[in-house]
């Protein structure tokens, strides 16, 4: 399987973040990509190549342009305020306040970001941009007749929503190949995300999209982040109804139980036959995650990878979270080597 | 002038709040509290009754049941999820996401808090409420026919919206107690807020209401926390039209520029005939203060103080904000001085 890859994603190097009310080095680190690229190579999964650039405008399909400027400005201005420390975001406009743009950084950090886990550094917009470009180069190389490709993106994208980021997400990576490779001519294209946690920005871009079907099987947000969105009821609005489908599951799920909404996807899927699949491939289903709660074992992520051959479809896979660093590069590749050996 | 302290205040006492990308202790702290007490005593500016007990009913007039019982049960909750150092939120119901109460202690916090600045410890229930029943009581002494009272509160409240907390406040004790004003017989009550940062938890309680006033002097929120609400447009909606006032300013806003804002705040405040006065006094507009950037010196407290006397109305000063420590007893008392020297 071709691995598309850039070294850029060393540029988002974040120090910190507010977790469960206290101030800890970031989980999502450079580490993770450095892992999964070394398993690659050792593994011999296929040539590893480095990103065309697309430039800015297949972004901005599924992103707000003010959102893009802002992530290529954001530390500039946090700079030109007089601060050297990752950036955070410190109040958000919730209900009951206005959610207009102030001038002050600090502010615009809280308008932008919904949370206090994701830091703007120095190198943000450069390790976001390059990670974009994996997942552009991704779609296109599988719009060019590839049967699999792996776009190892870092920083992940899942979590970022059309004028949103936060959850250590900036720019939705698979969202954006998914629109690219509509863009390149697939009619449909299904987003399956087995990520722990629910991909709350791919379901809100494409939420109201007849041509994007989006499941996603995850933790139930009544117990953990994102917290609020993710619900088995949010199934899509207007010329998308029905086709968002969210498979919640409680905390200590274990394989057994996981394949069971797996099973359930990959029907709905088949059934609604698309043209492509991206996988929103997170490995925090791990049983050794440090801040998830699923129980899948090592050897779980080459059986479902061989099943999501079965689907026979062009399929990109998109690196999203998983933060047992150590285990990482077995669990990602796993997947990608249970779906060649089924394939 | 009568005081009303509870010392009950001295629970809450949060170790550190998110600040512009970093955890710094926090600046709402029980000195405060301390030295405004310490400044009344020693300048004998009345006597200092303790609170009595209205219970919850009277902070449910304006307050979500649902809020109310969060804070009386937060931190059972958080300890419950094995947690002993403060509670902070770290992700919120922004936009694009769905504003649903999980059961996780760590999301709920999100669901009801606005910011990642706003602590609550062991003790912050029985601060909170012993806060409120400190502006009740003098909202109680005010209805019995004082001249004018003193509620030193503290945690402050004037950015607890209906169904909000954040911005060190909890419940909002200067709502509460105009609320009071109003259910003992007051037809019209007028709250003017001159804390530094905009009362965006009582413009938002009010903003129907024909029978509260709110006028506000503030810094700008497009530079200043709360960020999301205090823009001269908010007029108030429906039979509240009209009567919600803000005058947001530049940061190094120097007392005469102030001054006129309130002048003009005085004029519709006098012109609407109200029945009592309630006073968010915040003191952190003082040229000392950490986190804020006007310019008023100490005698400024006083002088405005005194102008504020010549509206002739019952007067019941709540306590919010001011965080030079070693001066606010100095700035909070020197604006009640001001106001019974030329009462």
């Amino acid at each position: 399987m071709l691995t598309i890859f850039s070294d850029d994603h060393r540029h988002q190097d974040g120090k910190a973040e507010l977790c469960d009310g206290k101030i800890v080095p970031c989980f999502e680190m450079p580490r993770r990509a450095r892992m999964i690229l070394e398993r690659v190579r050792s593994q011999k999964l296929g040539p590893v190549e480095p990103p065309q650039d697309f430039g800015r405008a297949p972004i901005e399909r599924v992103h707000a342009p003010a959102l893009v400027e802002f992530l290529a400005t954001a530390w500039d201005a946090w700079q030109a305020a007089g601060f050297s420390h990752d950036a955070l975001p410190y109040t958000w406009p919730v209900r009951r306040l206005r959610a207009l743009e102030p001038d002050a950084i600090e502010g615009r950090l809280g308008y932008w970001c919904f949370d206090a886990a994701t830091p703007i550094t120095a190198g943000t917009w450069k390790a976001a941009y390059a990670a974009a470009q994996v997942a552009l180069t991704g779609a296109a190389r599988l719009s060019a007749g590839e049967r699999a490709v792996f776009a190892l993106c870092r920083p992940p994208g899942h979590h970022a929503a059309s004028d949103l980021y936060g959850g250590y997400c900036f720019l939705n990576n698979a969202a954006i190949a998914a629109q690219a490779l509509r863009d390149a001519g697939a009619a449909r294209v299904a987003v399956l995300d087995v990520d722990y946690h629910h991909g709350n920005g791919t379901q809100e871009i494409f939420y109201r999209r007849a041509d994007v079907l989006f499941a996603s099987l995850h933790a139930d947000p009544r117990q953990e982040f994102p917290y609020f969105l993710g619900h088995a009821d949010e199934r899509g609005e207007g010329p998308g109804e029905g086709l968002n489908l969210n498979y919640p599951m409680p905390q200590g799920t274990c394989f057994g139980k996981w394949m069971e909404a797996l099973e359930e996807a990959y029907r709905r899927i088949d059934a609604w036959r698309p043209d492509a699949l991206v996988v929103s491939l997170g490995v925090d289903t791990f049983e050794g995650d440090p801040i998830s709660h699923f129980k899948l074992a090592s050897a779980d992520f080459h059986a479902y990878g061989s099943r999501l051959a079965g689907l026979r479809l062009p399929t990109l896979f998109v690196m999203e979270g998983g933060y047992a660093v150590e285990a990482i590069g077995v669990n990602a590749v796993n997947v990608l080597q249970g779906f060649e050996a089924a394939g």
